[in-house]
Order: structure tokens, then sequence, then C-alpha cells
């Protein structure tokens, strides 16, 4: 084999890869966004297909050989190129150590375990979903330990989803946002509530989706490549920089929901159509994790959107839009309407200011099923006793509390902590831009572009061609990550807010 | 190998086509109703990797070793399974014949020559297109030479699309059609126009939803397995039996457009729904030929919805949701304006009187193309020398003319006779079904499930599973193919409401 030949090699390999992902993702997003209901039997025998063929590209035995053969000659290689080998390796290696027949049932074990979430969860029955998580958890533990045999488990599933955050550090972050956000929630609670309740007045569903076309403007996105589809719940999804899919979810009843979905999916868009054209159709596309991801959503949905430079900007456009239900509404009305901070049931509806209280419970509880301090058939009502504790709040059933999310039943753990790291990570990247730009006064003036390209310099444009820690250094200008940016940000924020 | 290995084999490898087929499906459903404009070059990337793929799984060497072992032991499989067996080696063999080199050749000339047409219509500039043309010619040509070296070139293709109809049968058909129908349409350009004008008027888009929902409801089709999307050309296309999609285009100043539109890819969903379970997953799924599923598509369309008592049925409820534009429209009024009957110079917005002579004069050309009576320089002047022979128009330029259709960009010579061949089968199915059940009164009663389940019980179920003629003569009762029942019901329909 020569360097070419192993280097067309790998081009293909990660074109075909490329190809099946894509394919699979389109098949998501039309059974989220236009499918008939009844049609998941069809779909899945061809996701069956499609899977299966994938995996063979990745195990097939002449893989390892280019790959390898290429890292014995990565001086001579593109440092782009290098880094695909360095990925596809780490990917094969740790494929290879799991015994393909324990691979294939743990597959099948998360696809049942998620169906029966779903069941367990519209019927509030946690009993019928614990056997399911009980095995997941076990399978999770066994994988970590195949993995990384010397590692936690618990952290090696944490670090999976953002390098460098174990429970030492961790726990460190969250008790710094704890120790902060408690008093200040526990303050905002004394104040007279803000008047929210124009926001839920009768909103046409045709004048949001202009609202939506407005706000994608705004957000300089190239309609040419990202649309905006309606779904359940919204997410974004990036077929390669030049098709990004958006998705939203219009409530008659409730405008400022899709408004802040379409800011937030809007966010991840960005990321997305800002990588590297020389990523593209590699394995080195798409955002490098999703801490970072998240920083980027949250970034544009709370920094930018909620702040009160915006709301200035673009008050006078969605007045325009609804003249009769903000009739008599003021910007600064509109602003504290919404960043109204209030504890509440469902992470995924939360405001700003307690959305990390819903992560620190779903953290807390991960780490004691992962140390065996908590049985799954106790989980409900620990997750009730966190609520109290952190939120003051009482769980009135387990839909709407331990069975809310979709994670676990997927075996999704460690997931959660990027939800908060992100938040955190934007506050003090807006900390840091400040520094070369005026943002408030941009944003005012409803120009987002310096801002945009800001991110895109230093974030977007390098794909998963650095690791998200790099990406992180690149950001803050090699200044360590600091969760008092973030802190500061809402204790400022929140106090000016309800005039504490 | 024994027969249940190589029952197994085919099985998968039918389900592996299957698979690659739906996706490839839904990334083209996807291309045309939801995603962003730019976007084409990197589905292009994937769908050649699927392709690429899907070809490498029929031509597998075990492949034809597993079918043709099948075809010695045909007497001890299922019937069903020598069907596939037989429709897959006659796949196979046709693509022995052809060296691989120039296969992918004519692909890549396909691909050119679609997007050169695209563009040509567009700038009404047939030049461009000509050379492309020209090569698609010669390339089908070359390849029914491969194919079948004994037949004629034409008449080959004319039977890839229609068993059994080659040129001299053709010729005696459309002969018989023009006899009949060219004075009636003179007469009928002898009568005071039919007043259409209250069809015009402004629809607004979402309340044409609503009638696209009561319509496919009339049409019994379950909403669970079949979605109504929007795109520029209405279309439909089965993923499996129970995954149907239908596409319609909303004219907010034409509402009969997009009712007749649903009511038209309704007819081939129902083809589509109705299809035997036991197919679903092998190449015998999805209908049999282009002549029967038309024949579906056009008997909802026209012998059902635009009958007098679908009127009857259907008017109070389009007269609920339109009662503005329709104040003082009796459904007599509305009877007779979808039914005007006009020459026009594009055959998709041709009424059912005139269609089939946009039909002739394309049926015309081709074999005059390919017989080398007609150079593809003087196709355009040729063309619009029949438009006004035929129709008695005169073809302003080449993008209302010879330039409207993409399927000589494409390559689908012979394909357009099974358009008229499918309203005529049609006719001859109502005449049939007549005999057995009062039609008229269901329609009119809006009960339509009788008159699909007579349709399914002789022509849905088989799928592919039956070739077009067999479905045909079961439909017919034994019957032989008359288009006398066609034109008859064009006399008498046209007769009467023109009052001849």
């Amino acid at each position: 084999m020569t360097i070419s030949e192993a280097l067309q090699k790998l081009e293909t390999l990660q074109k075909q890869l490329y190809a099946y992902g894509h394919a699979m993702s389109i098949l998501y997003i039309d059974a989220v966004t236009a499918a008939p209901p009844d049609t998941a039997a069809g779909r899945g025998e061809t996701l069956g297909v499609l899977s299966a063929a994938s995996y063979q590209l990745k195990t097939d035995p002449s893989v390892p050989e280019m790959l390898f053969f290429l890292r014995d000659h990565r001086s001579e290689i593109s440092d782009l190129a290098g880094r695909q080998v360095d990925k596809l390796i780490e990917e094969y290696e740790k494929m290879s150590k799991v015994p393909m027949d324990e691979y294939v049932a743990i597959q099948q074990l998360l696809n049942t375990s998620e169906n029966v979430w779903h069941k367990a969860k519209a019927e509030n029955d946690f009993a019928s979903f614990a056997p399911y998580l009980e095995k997941v958890i076990a399978s999770r533990i066994r994988l970590a330990g195949y993995y990384a045999p010397e590692k936690d488990p618990y952290d090696y599933w944490l670090e999976e989803h953002e390098k460098g955050f174990t429970t030492e550090k961790l726990d460190v972050f969250f008790s710094q946002l704890r120790e902060k956000i408690v008093p200040l929630i526990r303050a905002v609670g004394q104040c007279p509530p803000i008047d929210d309740s124009f926001l839920f007045h009768c909103y046409p569903v045709e004048a949001q989706r202009q609202l939506s076309d407005a706000l994608m403007k705004i957000l300089c996105i190239d309609r040419g490549h990202c649309s905006i589809a309606e779904t359940e719940h919204p997410f974004t999804c990036e077929l390669n920089k030049y098709d990004v899919r958006i998705t939203t979810h219009y409530y008659e009843d409730n405008v400022a929901s899709s408004m802040y979905s379409v800011i937030h999916e809007g966010g991840h868009a960005l990321y997305e159509l800002g990588g590297g054209d020389a990523l593209q159709y590699t394995c080195l596309a798409g955002g490098t994790s999703m801490g970072i991801h998240e920083s980027q959503s949250r970034f544009f949905e709370n920094m930018i959107g909620r702040s009160r430079g915006f709301i200035d900007f673009v008050f006078p456009l969605v007045q325009e839009l609804f003249p009769q239900q903000l009739a008599g509404v003021e910007a600064e009305d509109f602003y504290r309407a919404v960043n109204k901070a209030q504890p509440s049931l469902i992470r995924i509806e939360a405001d700003e200011l307690t959305y990390c209280l819903h992560i620190m419970v779903r953290y807390e509880l991960e780490k004691r099923l992962f140390r065996g301090e908590l049985a799954v058939k106790e989980l409900p009502a620990a997750w009730n006793a966190l609520m109290q504790e952190y939120l003051g709040l009482e769980v009135p059933d387990d839909t709407h509390g331990v069975l809310q999310d979709s994670h676990w039943g997927g075996g999704m753990m460690g997931y959660f902590p990027s939800y908060a790291l992100g938040s955190a990570y934007a506050a003090q990247m807006l900390a840091v831009m400040r520094r070369s730009l005026d943002v408030d006064a941009l944003t005012a003036r409803g120009e987002l572009a310096p801002i945009i390209g800001w991110l895109r310099e230093r974030i977007h444009r390098y794909g998963s061609a650095r690791k998200a820690d790099e990406v992180l250094s690149l950001a803050l200008e090699g200044e360590p990550f600091d969760p008092t940016y973030y802190t500061d940000y809402l204790v400022d924020k929140y106090s000016a807010l309800y005039g504490l």
C-alpha cells in the first residue's frame, strides 16, 4: 500500500460513513417532522440494514490496516489527515475491545429500554421501566470496564461527553454554582412575581412562523443552507455544513416558547454552518462536544436573546407581528417577562436561573446509581427529595419527575452535566468577547455578524478537528475555565431584574 | 447451499435492496418537500455512495449463484419466492449484458442531461439541451440493443413501461382515440365556453389543506400510513405499503388544482396502500406498471372525482370551507367548471378531454426520433407543427413547448403512452365494475369503500407479483382491452356536458 492509496481509502471510508450517517439522520428527521404516525416498522427495517452496513464498513479488516499504516507515516501526511486517523483509530480500538455479540445485545437493550421508557412516561409507570434502567446502568458500567478499565465507570462516561470533567471537577463546579444560585433563587422567590401573562395570549402560528424567519435573519443564518421544520421536541440536526436543519414547536398560547427555541437551535446551527470546508464529509465535521455545542445555543438563547439590548432591538418587530396581543406592553415589560425566574418541575421548560439545579439533581442521582449507593427502585423517592431540597417543589408524579427525560432510557449517562457546562462556558466566552467587541451595542443594533464571526474564528471553524478542551482554551484566549463568570453573570442579571 | 439457506439469502438481499431504496426515496422526498434550497451537493455525495452500495449488492457473484440455484429448485419453493427469483434473474441478466463502464457512463449522462434540461427549460434554450438529448436517444438505442437485440429499440422501451404495447398496437390505439376525440374537441370548441371563473378567486391555503384532509377521508385513506406534503410538482412515493407519501401544490388563486391533484395522487396511494402484506420488503412490492398505476389515479381523479355524483356529494363541503368564494354557485356549476375542456399548451394542466392529444404529440415524435426520421435539431419545429395540427394551438416558445417535460432529459423514452393507456384502462374498469356495483349511487353518497375494495381485490393486492397484462385481465374479468370504452365514456360525458 502506498501513502496515496491509503489516503484515498481514508477519504472513501469517511465519505461512506458520512453517507450512511446522512441517510440515517434524514430518516430520523423525516420520522419526527413529516412521516405519517404509524410507519415505524418499515423505517426500523431500513435503519437496521443501514446501521449494519455502516458497522461493517468500520470493522472491515482493511480499515485498521490502512489506519495503522497511516499512523506509521504520520509525519508524511497532512495534519488534518493525521487527526482523522487518530480519531478513527480511537473509535476502532474502542469498538474492538467489546465482544461483538455483547455490543449487539447492548444496542438491542437500549432500543427496547427507550421504547419502554416512552410508554412508562406516558403511563406514569416507573416500575415497568425500572428493570430496564437497571440493565442499562449495568451495561454502561460493563462497557466502561472494557473501554477504560483503569477509570471509575461514571468518570469514564462523563469524559466521553466532556473531556476533562470527572466527578472530582464537577463536584467543585456544581458546588460553586449551588452556593451562588440557591440563595439567588430564594431571594427572587421573596420578590413580587413578574407579570408575564401577555406572553400567553393567542399568538397565531402563521405569524409566529414569520417571527422565526425574522429571527433567523437577525442570526445571519443563510436559509439556503438551513431550514426550520416543526416537531414535538425541538432539536438541530446537521447533515453537513451546507445542510443544517433546525426544528421548533409552535404553541398558539405561548409566544416565547418557539421564539427562544428558534434562537437556541439557531445557535447550534451557527456552530455547524461555520465548520471548515475541508472538514466536510470527514469524521472531523460537526461540533466537538456536547458542552461546546450547548455553549453556542445557550449563548444565543440567553446571553444574547434574553439580553436587554436584544429585546430593545427585537421587540418592535414582535409587536408589529402581534399588535393586539402586545398592546400597551413596553420593551422593558417584555424583557422582564422572558426572564422571569420560578422553580418548575420540567427541565426543558426551566428558566435560565433555575435550569442548572435540574442538572444537579440528575448528576447527583447518576453518581449514586453508578456507585451502588442508590438502587433503581429507590430512584423516584430520591428524585423527589432532591427536587424538594434544590427547588422547593413537590413532584406530583413520576411523569413530571424521574421519567421526564429520555436520556437514561437511551443509555445517555453522564450527559446532563454538559448542559450546565455549556451555560458556564458561554458566560465566560461572553466576558472574553467583551474585551474586543462592544457586545451590548452590537446586540442592541441587531448587528450580530461580528459576534458570530468571533465565535466562528475561535470555535466553529474547527469542527471536531480540535477536542473540547483545546477549543475552549482558544475561545477563552488561554484563560482557564472559571464558573465564577457564570455565577457573576446570573447574580448581576437577576439582582438588577428583581431589584435585589 | 441448501434451499433454506438460499431462501434466507433471497430474503436478506431483498430487504437490503428495500432499505437502500427507502433511504434514497426519503432523500428525494426531503429534497423536494423540506430541504433548504442549496443543499444538492451533500445529498449528491450520499446518493452516490448509496446507489453504488445497492449496485454492489445486486452484482455480487453470490447473487446469481443463489438465484439460479433457486430457479433449479423452483418446484420446491413457494410461488411467491419463485416469482421473486424470476424477477431478480430478469434484472440480473439485463444488467450483466451491459459493460460496467458503459452503464456508469449512461448514468452520468442522464444526470447531466437532466440538469441541462432544467436550465434549458428555465431559459427557453433548446439549443443547449439538443446535444444531450441526441446522446440520450443514442444511448437508449444502444441499451435496447444490449437488452433485446431482436427487437425494434423503440418497441423495447415501450414494452419496458407497458408490456404488450408495441408501436403496432399503440398506432391502432391512438388512431382509435384520435378518430373520436378530435371531432369531439372541435364540437366543444363551437359551444359557448363554460364559466369557471369562480374557481380562480382567492382560496386561502389553510382552508385548502382542510379540503385535502376531507378528500383523503372520503378516499378512505388511513392517515396513519399516508401523509400529504407540499412540493412544486405533485407526486406519490411509496416507501412500503405502510408508509406512502403524497404531495400537492396549493395555489391561492386556483382551488381545483390541488383538489384534483390530491384525488389523483390519492388514487396512486390507494394502489400502494392496498398491496399484499407478504409482498412487503420484497422486489414484488409496489405497483406493477406505469399504465396500471395511472389507471388508478385517473380513475379516482376523473371517473370518480369529476363525476356528477361525486360533485353532488362533495360540493356542500367545499362550499362550507369557502362560503364567500362560492356564494351563489350551484353543484351543477361546479361540476361544469371542473370539467371544462379547452385546448392548452401544457400537458400536466390539460383537461380530461384534450389530455390524450398531448400524449400523441410525444408518441409521434419519439417514434420518428428513434427511427431516425427526425433529427433532434428539427424537434421544436415538429413539436409546434403537431400542437397546431392536434390542438389547434400556436406554441409561443420552447419552455411552453418541447422543453416542458422532464422525461426525455432523464432518459424516460417510451413512457408517455402509459398515461393514455391508464386513462383507457380506467374507463374499461369502470364499465366492468358497473356490472357488480352501483358506482354512481355509491359515489353520490360518498361511499367509496366498496369501489376501493373492488380494485384492491383485483389489482392492488397483487403489487407487482403479477405483470400488467395479467392484472389488467383480472380487473377486466378476462375481457380483452378495448379503448372503445374510453372513447364512449368521453363522447357520452362531453356530449351531455356541452349539449352536443
